[in-house]
């Protein structure tokens, strides 16, 4: 995994992909799926939609901080499998098989076998609608990793991978933040 | 366009798409692209991110309603062009040839060319985050429509087209909202 400019680290959730986000509550790590994501700013602000019926909520909320981690494809069943168990009574990186390496600024781990992690502290949660907000501190990449489709959850049970990608770079330019 | 229950309204946001939001200030309609959006439950209420600095955003806060139209692939350009120019100086419906249709509870119209309509209620404005909180009210599906990939902004003036589809149903029963 090499280090991402956190500058780009909303390119890696504007798309809308399926996450990870791990947790550890000061004993044990626990990680959720969380389809339910939006950028909020170029500066590496992103907002979850979460809430007290995911055990992970408590962890986001006492220790202010998690990791997202981005799953491709190859890795669906491992998300959907995440997204359908509980912390509360399952030790989700050994079932999973997940690999985790330090993260540099929080406690939570980066999960190996994902493409990108993001290291984020938890600025605010916006009680009345489930919304925690994040900001990015660090960002990784595994750059060597031939699978890059990520998957986007429908929410009805099935998912869509990413096809092929489009460049409209010269339309844009006028709108891109510096240094994209 | 046909009818789409209300409940299934969240599985077109869900995936993560690029969308137009229309409005109606009481004189003229516009349109904006905006990329930043997310579901917040299954009962339709969606959150995007805007804000004064887009044309749209003084409509949104004036009016609380607006239409979230969603584009597929073959509509790529017009939805960049749509987010590359303003509704200050620009009439963007006849710029882009889009052609309106009349929405049943909001005076912002639904796009025809779009593959899906939802009109919304604006029932928040998270300020401090620029986060507008949205409840759909109806929602409309084009089903006759053949091209039905959606688009994903990247953020860095790339967008990802829709592969192909997974079902995982199944693995995901006991966690579905009862009816899809």
């Amino acid at each position: 995994m090499q280090s991402l400019p956190i500058g780009r680290a909303f390119t890696l959730i504007e798309p809308g992909p399926v996450v990870l986000v791990a947790t550890n509550d000061g004993r044990n790590d626990n990680v959720m799926t969380i389809t339910w994501t939006m950028v909020l700013d170029f500066s590496a602000s992103f907002a979850i939609t979460t809430g007290p019926w995911n055990h992970s909520y408590a962890a986001l909320e006492q220790t202010r901080e998690c990791v997202i981690a981005v799953p491709t494809v190859d890795l669906i069943d491992t998300a959907v499998g995440i997204g359908t168990c509980s912390g509360k009574d399952t030790d989700k990186f050994a079932r999973f098989g997940l690999t985790r390496a330090k993260a540099k600024h929080v406690r939570a781990p980066l999960i190996r076998e994902c493409i990108a992690n993001i290291e984020c502290r938890v600025t605010d949660i916006v009680e009345r609608h489930g919304i925690v907000v994040l900001e990015g501190v660090a960002a990784y990449l595994d750059a060597a990793r031939k699978e890059r489709r990520t998957i986007h959850a429908v929410g009805d049970g099935t998912f869509v991978v990413d096809g092929r990608r489009l460049d409209r770079r010269d339309m844009m330019r006028a709108k891109l933040p510096a240094g994209l």
